[in-house]
């Protein structure tokens, strides 16, 4: 792709060959400033018409259009294409037409990635990182998690579980693979009938309910979410498991008491980097000497800061780690990692699965919100999973027990017994 | 256990109660050092013997008992437990009765671990690590790799295998469980016939020709040991894999070409952890865009200084990472950790069942070199599977591909295929 072709659609108003060619040559100030913007993106597959006419491709065939519909948007994005992008396509003045995922893998696989870490933490604190001590945990979790069941209930599945899936194989169903998810995470942890198991951040309390029901375990679950554990409080009453799964509105720094296996499933992502220590003392503080662990996260393969827009509008306080930050955890607490499995790519299906259901039920989240919601969230979920698809964003089982400690699986064949086939 | 328990044997050499009694309180500077030489390292449950008559322990039962023999003997204890317990083994100034893998599991088990940055630092120089510069490397490797392979045959299995074996059962025999580990690592890579391989660190070359013999794989296997080299092109020649399987007497640094999967096993211990950023760009720079690789590498739960005498004595330069040392090779070189599993008790056993092959043989070993050098393997050997078994080595293979490749299968139920089972 030569630097002419960038120019060469010209004016799209004008009909004459010669006089696009003059257009071309003359481009406009704002179009030679998107071009510079373009070119800093690392050039993504895209066309871009402006507000003036003016049309730049860096492509013959591209996969979807962005219009940019006033020329503050494009100056936004100028200043600070990632927080702006967004804020742009929900107040929708940039929309775009065609395959928006595509256009936005294409985005993650070009953009100059891996920031350092003066810079991780100078972007964070510019786009308001809110710190996660309790109190700001909190808050950082209500904004998101507490929109109301209703929303989530339109697009999640029976269960409502709110974290990556496990497809056993491309054809699941959502739902299937969702118990399939709990299923594996029993398997990982060997859970056996009677045992206690501690859940760090439990959300609408799938996973507890689960090990209860299906496996025989006691369980206390932890949630700073209000709404969740209402709803979860409610679910155990009404499968008759109030007196094998405690839902508590605690902070996981709470936990007390011991356990035999100690889950969390995506919580880690609003821990804070800051707090991997804090959360490996709670293990240490309440595992069993011969208990066992899982923590599901969406991590990185390498520390890189969270998606601007993502972290004002989206997911307040959050991070994901690479493995090497995800070590503060186990490393001083003594713990030993037997076995980490990415799960990215079913992380990228279960989001096409949320997205078609959201799309679906879009009249009825406008009703619910406004037509800039229903556009935030279809930009969040078709941007999660463009960047799992990318490999922009990774998903992480870790295993562990305690260091030195024996009783573990002489090899890991129980997590495919033939006829689960 | 009381402190007055550690002094009760007193003199072994006295008949009379009373006169035990009286000279457990009047217990020599020696015995008294002793004493606190077992408290420092956390009281392994250890009978000990002095050469003068005098006997403490840290139990009622001990399974083993440690005599001293000199008194010269104890002092380089006092000085450096570490280092010179095994010289003193290795000489027989200090003898073991009992249980010596236990004993030393126990030790490990009980012993103070996991030394600052610096300490590691200082303890490396002081012990004289020795520098893995292609030319350090070479000497390094020579010093244990070339010891003859007479030797090695002696306790090998049939295919000259120096690494971690898979036992899909504890009950299968070291040669199955090395071919097994062999198909392991394949199934992982998903190695296909016709795919180029690159090995690096090759030992006998077992991998790499079954990686061409079962698989079909062209392999290119590198290794600057010159013994092991030489065997591994006799073995080539005699299964007429010439054509399929070239070893290449060179360092891993000079790999240059392009390769579909790229293998290590039990190499990185011996790259030194200033070389991992290294080690990936040569990754980076061989690896085919929809390539695969694995590492596998003895490990720790976190950081910390080689055994001071198993770095003088047996492997120098030697440095088993932390997985968050180890993501120094990933990280950098743009690669995706895909899976990552323990296998820290299938080298115990593995080593199990090479002591007791040495054990077989230790008549011709004598003969081939000496007493100290039997003595020098056999707490070796010891000392590693108690190692692995209290948790102070672990056994990594991280699998990796390039970060956004999505070529990846949807599940490891591949690595367990019914018809294995």
């Amino acid at each position: 792709m030569s630097e002419e072709h960038l120019e060469a659609l010209g004016a799209a108003g004008s009909d004459a060959a010669a006089s696009e060619a003059r257009a071309a040559r003359a481009a406009s100030i704002d179009a030679r400033l998107l071009r510079r913007l373009l070119d800093a993106l690392g050039r993504p597959p895209v066309r871009v018409d402006l507000w003036n006419g003016e049309s730049l491709a860096t492509r013959d065939a591209t996969p979807a259009t962005i219009r940019i519909h006033t020329r503050a948007a494009l100056y936004g994005l100028l200043l600070n294409p990632e927080l702006h992008f967004g804020d742009a396509y929900a107040d929708g003045t940039v929309s775009v037409e065609g395959d928006l995922v595509q256009l936005l893998e294409d985005a993650y696989r070009v953009m100059p990635r891996g920031s350092s870490g003066l810079l991780r933490r100078v972007s964070g604190w510019l786009n308001g990182e809110r710190r996660n001590t309790p109190a700001g945990s909190r808050r950082n979790i209500h904004r998101h998690y507490d929109l109301g069941n209703d929303f989530y209930r339109l697009w999640l599945d029976r269960d409502m579980l709110y974290t990556c899936a496990y497809f056993s194989t491309r054809a699941a169903t959502l739902e299937e693979a969702q118990t399939a998810k709990l299923e594996h995470v029993c398997r990982k942890i060997r859970l056996r009938a009677g045992e206690t198991v501690y859940e760090a951040g439990c959300g609408w309390g799938a996973f507890a309910l689960y090990a209860a029901q299906r496996h025989g375990a006691k369980v206390r679950a932890f949630n700073i979410s209000r709404e969740q554990v209402a709803f979860a409080r409610e679910r155990a009453k009404s499968l008759g498991l109030e007196g094998r799964v405690e839902f508590i509105e605690d902070d996981y720094r709470s936990m007390s008491g011991r356990c035999d296996a100690f889950v969390s499933i995506g919580m880690l992502e609003h821990v804070g980097r800051e707090h991997y220590r804090e959360l490996g003392a709670v293990i240490d503080r309440c595992l069993e000497r011969d208990g066992r662990g899982l923590v599901h996260s969406i991590g990185r393969d390498r520390a890189e800061a969270l998606n601007a827009w993502i972290g004002k509008r989206i997911f307040p306080g959050a991070y994901p780690p690479s493995l090497r930050e995800m070590m503060d955890i186990f490393e001083p607490a003594g713990l030993s990692v037997l076995d980490v499995e990415n799960l990215r790519l079913h992380y990228a299906l279960t989001l096409r699965h949320w997205l078609e259901r959201f799309e679906a039920a879009r009249e009825r989240v406008r009703a619910m919100y406004d037509e800039r919601f229903v556009r935030t969230w279809r930009l969040y979920l078709a941007g999660s999973i463009a960047a799992f698809n990318a490999g922009a964003l990774q998903l992480f089982q870790v295993v562990f027990n305690r260091s030195g400690e024996n009783d573990v699986p002489w090899t890991r064949e129980h997590l495919y017994p033939p006829t689960a086939r």
